[in-house]
């Protein structure tokens, strides 16, 4: 049977790598053979594109190079890592994917919308089954991130630019609902973590899957 | 006066950097503030995005993040160098540019030309004033290029798709004849470098431009 692909979308300091931990876990638990993996990244190519891409040495990167160069780890991300991993009936957990596209690069640096869905229509054609969207306030999604120390080139970023980037989401996945579940990530790690778990238990319910 | 923007296309082997050389000596001889630059490439970010779509390492790279890639770099050096040097009257010379996406990723490796010409729109919408491509029969360009030792993640392609690569360009050339000259590049490099630069010679000489 073919596998599915679920993916974990958010802001700064929304709590994505415990959360991620933990649906991995329940996943196997579950009986589903797993891939994590992540965006940028997932192949050598796209991992080497992603560290261009949040590199503070290119401040100057415009809108358009970003978003071009996303799209570019992406569609081998896809080719060598999600088809085939799909195709052979593993579950991929993406932490971030197409969506993190129209949040940052459309909402945040202003691309055009259609401009991001005519490169996905070729570029990324495969579409998640699942996106669970960890959504909180940006003061504190930046306050717990900026406690992480180090920021890279997006993370560095001032509030307004990621007060676009959570609209952008939330409209996303107020236009999929079928599609997202929203968890309101301002919640201690405990209460989201086990949010996101139900999610994750009541699709594969829903879809017949697991022990 | 604004600037203009002259670019040197080829397949390998075809003499670039010696004709490069002899047309940046003849415009600034005729008095031109001129800045050479490549593709990709031409800023430090396109030049890191450069390095990496050669990298042999990658050879497993995808034609759509190939191409992706190349849009990448380029929109990063049409807004930080072409445009400002355009518009200080500059004119910009560049070894390679949008017609060998059409060559290379299109001929080369199939991409959809509309696909391309979609990208330049909003990528890369600055159009060549003038297009040199230097034309050879391809085993003719490879035994030179071979001589030259080393070859990149492109440069290791076989024979066929060198040929989809210089009918490609000889395409580009035939639609838009106002745009392009071609040189033969099987000649003696003397006479393709006296070829090119009477081709300079009379576009200075229509622009009324130069000493």
């Amino acid at each position: 049977m073919k596998g599915r692909l679920i993916t974990l979308e958010g802001g700064e300091g929304a709590g994505k790598s415990t959360v991620l931990t933990a649906l991995r876990e329940r996943l196997a638990a579950r009986g589903l053979d797993v891939v994590v993996t992540r965006e940028p990244g997932g192949t050598p190519f796209s991992e080497a594109a992603r560290a261009l891409m949040l590199d503070p040495a290119y401040r100057g990167i415009c809108a358009e190079s970003e978003l071009l160069l996303a799209f570019a780890a992406r569609a081998q991300h896809v080719r060598e890592l999600i088809v085939p991993a799909l195709a052979a009936g593993r579950w991929v957990l993406s932490d971030r994917y197409t969506d993190a596209s129209y949040a940052y690069q459309g909402g945040g640096r202003g691309q055009p919308l259609e401009r991001i869905a005519a490169l996905e229509a070729w570029a990324a054609p495969v579409q998640p089954d699942l996106t669970l969207l960890l959504d909180l306030p940006v003061a504190q999604g930046l306050a717990r991130a900026g406690a992480r120390g180090a920021a890279d080139r997006i993370e560095s970023e001032g509030a307004e630019f990621f007060e676009r980037v959570r609209s952008a989401y939330r409209e996303r996945a107020a236009q999929q609902p079928a599609r997202f579940r929203i968890v309101d990530a301002s919640q201690p790690v405990d209460v989201v973590r086990t949010a996101a778990i139900a999610h994750i238990d009541a699709f594969l319910d829903a879809a017949g899957v697991g022990a």
